[in-house]
């Protein structure tokens, strides 16, 4: 998915949140901002926008030198979730479809996203996962899931954030985890999850984890280590979560299912769903063919 | 009021919105939101929002040819305050403090801004006229207005926008209408009136209007015209309508009422009240002034 003009804007806000977790200097969060603004100025617009996420994250650790600004937030959400946890396992193990209720859970986990919203609270996580169970989830599509899910001899789950992932748990456990790859990023952007979350998350005990290499917030295959690309192009099935997979691997003619939140305008137009839509949806290309048959 | 680095990435989006009301081709838009990141980058955070505002909207008005992409919402606007207006003054007749709800009215019309929202929609008109005379007003500072518009030899009516301008209408008939003086901007910036809007709302009937010879979305006095520099200089007391008024005179020594709502995080954290209160408030200095009396 390309960039698009209100990409820009959107970049600034992000900017700003971001430098005012990396560092409390109001002149150095100037500094970051004015620098990220000449970089936007000449943004290439074909790109997509965890393409340009990364560099624009990447002048704000440079800038602030601090490797990992979200670090305490990524902390904060992996423990809140883990509190969680019990008691959503319980509402999947009840649930009258449970693989429906552990996608509609991952998904509402998704609203763990510092990239969108600077301001996240522990409410608006509440709330989400109030609601989760009561949102629509394309009835064909998770029969294709639960299907693919079946016959796959390989599983590469493209994880997103910190937090989220704890509810990657509920949809994991649906699986055979020994065929299960979990991928976080390789180094730290935003609040995307890296090996340490995993750990955190508990996810190391449960599937094979392994680090994808790259720091966009997407999965940027080619960018990606020659380990992950392997195992992306051998993968039966694949389950990419979060917006900023959807928005780097959405034209891609592997087999994969996109489970995230319409979070801004671009996306909730591209896929005409409201925003805060959950979405549970295939590439481009897999629509394209299924539409032919 | 200074800028803040928060102000940047809100240039940016009213930047994008008024490009696309000012041109359809994509690659116009493109490259006026390109010039004005150039623009904000150097920004200089010393001078006031409005002060930045009017450059930006003259970059995207010289670069998509148009005099005032906004003229087609002004109009509307003005139309549909009009069509309300015969219903809200039946309010402030039958109301037991008419001087308070012609208030509460007149801050209600200041939705009707552009520059905060460019997705204004008819409705949410409609319910901030609902909830207007339920919003609480600071009962000393109404008590002082009060008491000033009756020993007032002269009044200076600062007005913001086009159709907010119809809602003012209901405070000028609380008003001696032989000494109030109507200010209008020079020429069109955003959507805030100007002559020919004045005309629309029935104003110029009403009361004198007159041109502040400026097209900042505010008032920057030192810029405006020397007839409206010598109105501002005499007048026994102002009403300033609008945020960008506030946050281009709230440290004026001049004996100011300001009637608007507060539209950003900025002034909201400013003024410590939320986004959307209707704020009654004096300048910064005359609050000093009463709190040692």
């Amino acid at each position: 998915m390309r960039s698009t003009l209100e990409c820009m804007p959107c970049f600034l806000r992000q900017t700003l949140e971001a430098a005012r977790m990396a560092t409390e200097d109001p002149a150095l969060q100037e500094r970051i901002l004015r620098e990220v603004m000449k970089l936007t100025a000449e943004m290439d617009l074909s790109v997509t926008p965890p393409a340009m996420g990364r560099r624009v994250h990447q002048i704000v650790r440079e800038l602030a030198e601090t490797p990992d600004p979200y670090q305490q937030v990524k902390q904060r959400y992996n423990r809140m979730a883990l509190r969680r946890l019990p008691e959503l396992k319980a509402k999947v193990e009840s649930a009258s479809n449970p693989l429906k209720a552990a996608v509609q859970l991952a998904i509402a986990g998704n609203i763990i996203d510092f990239g969108v919203d600077g301001e996240l609270t522990d409410q608006k996580v509440e709330e989400t996962i109030e609601r989760a169970l009561h949102q629509d989830i394309d009835g064909p599509t998770l029969r294709q899931l639960e299907a693919e899910i079946q016959k796959a001899r390989s599983i590469l789950y493209l994880g997103d954030n910190a937090g989220e992932i704890v509810f990657d748990r509920l949809l994991l456990e649906q699986m055979p985890a020994e065929k299960v790859v979990f991928a976080v990023k390789g180094s730290p952007i935003i609040n995307d999850a890296t090996l340490d979350d995993a750990e955190q998350a508990g996810l190391t005990n449960l599937v094979r984890v392994i680090e994808n290499g790259s720091n966009a917030p997407g999965t940027i295959v080619e960018e990606c280590s020659p380990a992950f690309q392997e195992l992306f192009e051998s993968a039966d099935l694949m389950i990419a979560k979060g917006q900023g997979n959807f928005e780097t691997l959405n034209e891609s003619p592997a087999n994969l299912f996109f489970l995230f939140q319409a979070k801004c305008r671009v996306v909730s137009r591209h896929l005409k769903k409201p925003i805060g839509s959950f979405i549970l949806c295939r590439s481009v290309c897999l629509n394209r063919v299924e539409t032919k048959v």
